[in-house]
């Protein structure tokens, strides 16, 4: 059982720490090849998820391929990055100006055509800026008629590539269009484009008060889950915590649903070391998590499902108690 | 603009209150004729929302039909009533026992050939049981199937009729299935269904953190807007408390959504007189409503829209302080 | 390390379930004996929370004595209770109608009693009802006056004996005046009364987005932790799930406080059995809660507080990782 | 009514927004004579809420105090900044080190002798990176105690000047620990400081689910209401909103207390002007409070309390709703 996931993470997780009060935790950011000897250190960590245009570009894809091989790195895709720019403050692929919705649209085809080059059949694209701060800010019909627009231009660019919406609900801005996973299947069904799927940030989906196996059950039934962000958070807030670090029986459920969907894509550490060391994070996160397939393993699917059959939340507590602890029972 | 909306209530709200901790308020239900004759009394108000078993029954229908008549009342609705009887505890159109799928399926087109006796075209569903408490409690694949099969029959069963879910996140169960505006629009593409649309209750899409406007326009493009539930709360639970009481630019955002996607159909108040006198709950949750109405026609459309556009909530806030606080300007 | 520490149980977990939607799950209520009876079959399980007026009165002390005593349980304390009787509907220690309060006060001070009587110190008390539902509902001066007021009566009446209060920031109340642990100290400050302190429901702290172990050390400072109930919810709701049904870590250094603070009371279970065989619920609950105990003990103090000093998440992540995932770290 | 009340502003209105993805909106920052003038241009506001050390300090107080003259601005107090530093990214008063705690409370006692020689008496403390991100993160007897040291210094250093504190649930940290008005009371019963009290900011007190009118009363009673913010938000987040933007009858309760508890203090407008113009925002902010002021001056005192006495949110609502909607009444 997912013994056929593999590991990754991302490049943010090395970045020093900012918020909205403070712009420097004093710390440095490590260049990239450093940021991929610091991932391919961590013993069981295989992928990594590249940005494109921070990290990989149309004239180094090559180079970083030979960079990312030589430390021993795996390519999982490249997120187009949309968000980070003041240009796109109010907005990306629904920005007002024609010229910003150009350039955002350009930065993911780009992006669709580096990762093409690379070998890999994945984008992901989050509009962290694609939403609105306050009632009566903007025309919900016009904004969802340049989103249509966007990705029709984006799917069909080469339809061979999958694309990846990393959907969240809110934050940056405070509310954002595509907030959910059904919203990303609403989006896929009025393009009818069999290449628009979900980048599942499972931090995004608790604070969207989602049920995670519910989610994976949902957008696999339509093959459109395509990657899986794993975090953990306190649900009112996309904290980016490490995996396990609040909740343990909902992440054990989503990696039972990620199995029973025959999930066989990464499973990547997206956590926010707030003045951690990186390293460390996505190293306990990865022990946690490889504890956690373990226990699923040790329990069994068909012991899994006869618990959930019985509609008893106690049955599947005795079956995971025992599992990790087995003193209790004694 | 909205003039052509007409107000309606719920019988609910005349009932007494009663949670997990205290079973009796002290008041007595009234009779239905005695909430006919209340909700009548409401100057303004011309509309009711019926529910199957509990008010309106095949032999009964004409009876009905008659008293709504003598006291002045336009039926709107008939709600199904599938969340309230012991044998739905743990579900009802994803129900365990087969059984009690059917009766619950039955419930819904039974209320349907009501509806169609008494001349109406709208049935609306809440399935407050269908979800679950915990973790591992239920089989997605399973209780989707099931979802999915019951709204089959239910839509087929008189096409020409409306069915209108009302969607809810949570509450009474721990999680509801269906959740938000767009699990509404799923469902409706899986099944290929026309008339399957939404209640949209705006207490529920505010707890969904759903922003109103967006969600009427989202549900109109594909005109599934069936009814409208005018409630207010603090967006972490169902609070139902009266429409405006809590908030105002989001209502008004709501109302001019409606009135831009050409909604016309009913408004209707669904607030939970905990321990207050119901009538006057609704008498003024309707004054609150009409008066947001009146500010809305007299700022008028067109400068609604270019405050829109600026993208600066300071433009709207001016047009509406000008509206209800006009001194505050001089 | 918590060695001291016994487990205990509420009946409530035993009663039917029912909401506002839903009067009757079909069950019935156990007899006080079946409940006694049930509760002491589960094994670890000691002690047994009374509630005062519906299961002991000064009329049947000695009997429930014997009963308990009977099934091999030990009495904890007394929770008067006022907050189910529609006289309690708008208030109950700050009601509006003078003989409200007084009944109110009387229930407590009997309780009082009856404790005495039975040979323990300690009565808690929970006021669902005295809050508000809206805004402009209440005279906050005139309400907390009355609960000056009435832990004044209440704290005095026997000096000797233990007031619990089981704050809780909102529910059935839309808000609730007894909101957090720090409100429970300003009242204690406020009457200088070294017997006034709190239950903690760390759900109900959870809901308050309040950390279990700075509340535990915040009231035991001020020998004000009188009590503990164990339970677990979603941050947004009194869900009364079991201990350890959602998260992990939080509650393991809530074990590591009450253990720091050398707390020597009882840990009782208090959940809400919503369509589940309540006995075996509980049992599930106390395994976890007695494998989270063994975890801690097995780390051990000085390890839990080197980690801490670090403050890397990571540190303590690795610790409680290898104990109860050791085979993800070979 | 509140005619007693002035208002007044911060100066971080004005900066170019950033958050943790987009470190410039593209925006430059005024200067501190540029952002005076534009303060001062708002119609109807007089005072400004300044920092230190980053806009007064020893050396300039005279300067400072000569330029806000010029500007016809009165200085409000000022905001000691222990939080914008790297510094202090795992805490101020209560950090590890001993000098960035000294540097800490050297800042607050700076501003301290800054605002008596500026002839102000109040300096208000804003301690947003004292908390935690993780469970088992910080020590809460080592860290309460730390606070309690820093606070014991800072209230005796001259305690004539008020010392405020601008108490916050979440946000940077994940937790904090100064979270809510009731915490800001037990600081100040610990220290016996007649001198220590509370800035509300009403987006911070509705963030924590407390209600305004209440902790208004709860401060006030204690002589600890120093100073207040006004802005709007979701309850979820600190989203800084223009007052009114979201909320109303909250906020006029608010307004209500304020005037019974006799609060003679400064409102300054504390929103956070995402890509807005934020003279705009503010002028519009203060049309709306100046609104809410009219319109409880309007109905009065008396037609209030007699409103609050009936437990009717119906009857406040008649009451508004007649003065903002006349119309709809007719």
């Amino acid at each position: 059982m997912l013994e056929k996931n593999r590991f990754g993470v991302l490049g943010i997780n090395w970045l020093p720490h900012y918020d909205r009060y403070l712009t420097s935790d004093g710390r440095v950011a490590p260049s990239l090849a450093e940021t991929f000897r610091s991932a391919a250190a961590i013993k069981g960590l295989e992928g990594f998820e590249l940005v494109h245009p921070f990290q990989v570009r149309p004239e180094n894809v090559l180079e970083i391929k030979k960079m990312l091989g030589d430390a021993g790195l795996t390519p999982i895709s490249i997120a187009a990055s949309i968000s980070s720019k003041p240009q796109y403050r109010l907005g990306s692929l629904t920005a007002d100006l024609p010229e910003t919705r150009r350039q955002a649209i350009d930065t993911v085809t780009t992006a669709v055509d580096c990762a093409a080059e690379l070998g890999i059949d994945l984008v992901t694209v989050w509009m962290g800026r694609d939403g609105f701060d306050n009632p009566f800010q903007v025309d919900y019909e016009q904004s969802w008629g340049r989103l249509f627009e966007a990705f029709k231009e984006i799917c069909f660019h080469r339809p061979e590539m999958k694309i990846g919406i990393e959907y969240k609900i809110k934050e940056p801005r405070r509310w954002l269009f595509a907030s959910t996973a059904s919203r990303i299947l609403l989006l896929a069904h009025e393009l009818q484009a069999p290449n628009l799927g979900a980048l599942l940030d499972i931090g995004h989906a608790l604070m969207a008060y989602e049920n995670l196996g519910e989610v994976v059950y949902l957008l696999a039934r339509e093959n459109r889950l395509f990657n899986v962000h794993l975090n953990d958070n306190t649900r009112i807030w996309d904290d980016d915590m490490p995996m396990g670090s609040l909740h343990l029986l909902e992440h054990l459920e989503l990696l039972y649903w990620l199995d029973r969907v025959g999930y066989d894509g990464w499973l990547s550490f997206d956590v926010h070391a707030i003045l951690e060391d990186p390293t460390r994070l996505v190293e306990e996160s990865l022990h946690f998590t490889r504890g956690m397939i373990q226990v699923m393993n040790e329990i069994g699917r068909p012991a899994i499902e006869a618990a959930i059959q019985t509609r008893q939340v106690s049955e599947i507590m005795a079956l995971v108690g025992k599992t990790i602890f087995p003193k209790a029972y004694k």
